[in-house]
């Protein structure tokens, strides 16, 4: 029960009451009234995704026989408060930002064959670095309690999706809890252009085990960009002891920080307690970045929240986070700025609708 | 019967043939020939949104139990001349416009909590100030006979929608005929950028009585923009006589035109009258500009149209339109352009289908 | 039999599993790795739609009794490999490119009234002078395959489709094998524009016959623009002679070259064989415009495919093309990059599944 909460909260994981033989609309309208304080400025809005990223989507599957199956799986993210949606990148390079606020599949545009080896993905999907850090974050990587490994992270465009992918996985409940994906993606640069012709190619891999109330998982990747390549690793892990699951992950990154390529490594500890008909989330997380200097440059944040479930599908939502930066950070949340080494503070209260 | 009709043709409802438990997929496709001559320029065009606005949306309801429901309306502004769509805007400003001609949910997208209190709405939305001048308006604000008070107006972004909105409305038939909405929505700028930090913010109410044939409101509102506030407040009524249904509004508005700030009052006469499987539309309206010169900036218009209905899904249409300008104002209609003082005369030609 | 594939290789039909009286949902999403070769530069893609055009897409008819009936076609061009969606055209010219990669309904938009007197279609849509270039042609004008009569054309902007369009096709089934359309489409310029006030108008008609295994057709337009009209001709036909289909078409065209208005000329000969679940293609192609000097500007093209029928909707294929360029022409396959008068080549190899 813990677990699929869990996934549900980190996932693209949706109940839909449309469901057919051959396609299912899905969504999730996801809308809060988030504050943010800084030391330079607060922001008041009312914003979209704070417990679960608020998406339109269609998707479908076609049995082809003899265990083998074709699907597809287009998804956009959507700003509830004011109908724009999110954008998506086509080169998975700094200057590939495609959509402009109108409707793209930059969630997840995805084709598929599946059967007893495994399946074939083709498209746009999240990258196989990214999990661990969001399936083993109480908050799922989504809103104000978002863990600080994925907010400062240094990684660049593919540090949560990757366009021109061709992706693997193992197949689902055949290999007795292991579990794991592989994925190779292309920035598509013509072969003339010289340092810069692997701009935005790269690959990562999953692999991962559980086993009851256990699951553990680790990644690693390599993104070559023009200014500089980037790695993102990462492991994770979580156990649903009953009255709450208990998770962590560890984070170590390279990447290219004003021009020169930097370590930096994070973590985060956290979990959630089942309480009635609400859920209370807490975590605590870390992301500090080797700039050679006497200190690293390194965001604190604690993280609080709770969700009332209205049903299945609607949920209210509270969440309060607070983080403090060092060594030059400036990090801010919600909305707000705030100066080098100042803290920040957010709340976000919301209602949540699953389609 | 006819005041059905004038709603149908004045607000967003429309009738799905694909209604399901959690999701309906609907839609208006309204195409017209549209002719509009001025003084320096005439033009021809095919275009959309003759009779009712095109459109292409999703909603759902979720039954919560004790009375309580959790529902979502996104809904976007097509042209099928060319399939773009129509823009939003983000920030309730002049720099909001979002979109660029690709879907996006501009005409409403929305995130609600209803019950026997009322409806808790979110989003983005029709603002309470726009109702009486679309309502009471045998043409409800669309195509080529479009009320003059809306089309001359002086109040800015909001005055039909806003973005990042909370909106509480009224129980439905709970109070003896009485309803009304109140609407409060964020312009979303940081707090240290000084007399800017509220543009964009704003408020209205609409308080409305509707007994048998009958229905009054009124509505005012406020909206803070950088380069000066404005309000826009406006009483409307109906009153169905069974062969012809008679409506009226009046509107006084307050906003900036070149830089400084002005008064504003129009108003509007006409009705509607059911011929057989057609309606015939007819109305008067004016609007005039105070500019402190001798003469207010004003302009005159008559429309005339006929509705002919093939099914309850599909009409076929015309409406001739005719306006004059005074005291310096360049109204002209269906993309023809004129000099200031010049009359302006379109008609359309055209077909609604909606599902 | 051999008919209906190629019907569904080149038109926008598509078979759906979720039609409904009022709307049904459908799409393809045809995903391919694509590598192509040049004397410059090569490149290797991710990209879509090298069987059939990927698209996803809203229509629906509605029964208006006494054999009339009105209906709608919404269809977007969608790029699965990253989520973005291809552009529409609003003006019928250079300048009217809109969408920037969200979802705009730039393949058809469009409302029709149809009866036995034929049908009625307003909006954006193909345009007569296209189809005969794409219906024989064995690859139906997609991928790696595509004739080069369509890839080198000289005729702007509506060489494929037109916006605000008005079209009348005689009624199906209903003349003895004779069918045929006719559209008239609108710039939308203001009148006071002078030379340019007719730039994006223009008109094409088709005629065609078909009986038993054959179906020949011809096709002409002329399109107006400010930089200098054009005009697309051609004739097409094709055989279905049991083991194989046999096709050919013939296209002599004019348009603006560099400043200076030229004809052209171009032809495709080619067939299809149906193997088991599979298909062959196979064509070759060339397309030659006189520039007034010693040689033409000439594109030469063979292509061969194979395509794998996995079920009725989902397909494996590879399709493998070269071509040679001549008195100067610069095609070039796959994204690659030629020099004047050097060959390129290119391959697809993806999967195409349809709902």
């Amino acid at each position: 029960m813990m677990k699929s909460l869990i996934v549900l909260a980190a996932m693209t994981v949706s109940i839909s009451a449309f469901a057919q033989s051959a396609i299912t609309i899905f969504g999730v309208l996801d809308v809060r009234m988030a504050h943010g304080a800084g030391s330079v400025a607060n922001k008041t809005q009312l914003i979209s995704s704070g417990l679960n990223a608020s998406r339109l989507g269609f998707r479908g599957v076609e049995d082809l026989g003899d265990g083998m199956s074709a699907s597809f799986w287009l998804e956009s993210s959507l700003n509830v408060d004011d109908g724009t949606f999110g954008t998506t990148n086509t080169n998975n390079q700094s200057s590939g930002s495609a959509g402009g606020g109108a409707m793209v599949f930059g969630r997840r545009s995805t084709m598929s064959l599946s059967s007893n080896w495994g399946e074939l993905r083709l498209g746009r999907d999240f990258t196989p670095q990214f999990w661990n850090l969001s399936e083993f974050d109480p908050f799922g990587t989504t809103g104000n309690g978002t863990t600080q490994t994925l907010n400062s992270t240094i990684t660049g465009t593919t540090q949560v999706r990757a366009s021109n992918s061709i992706g693997y996985f193992l197949p689902k409940d055949a290999l007795k809890g292991l579990y794991g994906q592989a994925m190779y993606y292309l920035g598509e640069n013509s072969s003339d252009v010289g340092a810069t012709k692997n701009d935005g190619n790269g690959w990562g891999v999953r692999l991962g085990f559980s086993r009851g109330p256990f699951s553990v998982a680790a990644a690693t990747s390599r993104t070559t960009y023009a200014a500089g390549n980037s790695r993102q690793s990462n492991v994770g892990g979580q156990w649903d002891a009953g009255v709450a699951t208990v998770m962590a992950h560890y984070a170590w990154d390279k990447g290219v920080v004003s021009g020169v390529r930097r370590n930096a490594k994070g973590w985060l500890v956290g979990g959630l307690v089942p309480v009635g008909a609400g859920v209370i989330r807490v975590s605590y997380s870390q992301y500090a970045v080797d700039l050679s200097s006497a200190t690293d440059r390194i965001t604190k944040k604690w993280a609080l929240g709770y969700e009332y479930n209205l049903s299945k599908r609607t949920a209210l939502y509270a969440t309060y986070a607070h983080l403090n930066n060092g060594g030059g950070a400036t990090q801010a949340l919600n909305g707000a700025t705030t100066a080098a080494n100042k803290s920040s503070r957010g709340y976000d209260l919301g209602i949540r609708h699953r389609f």
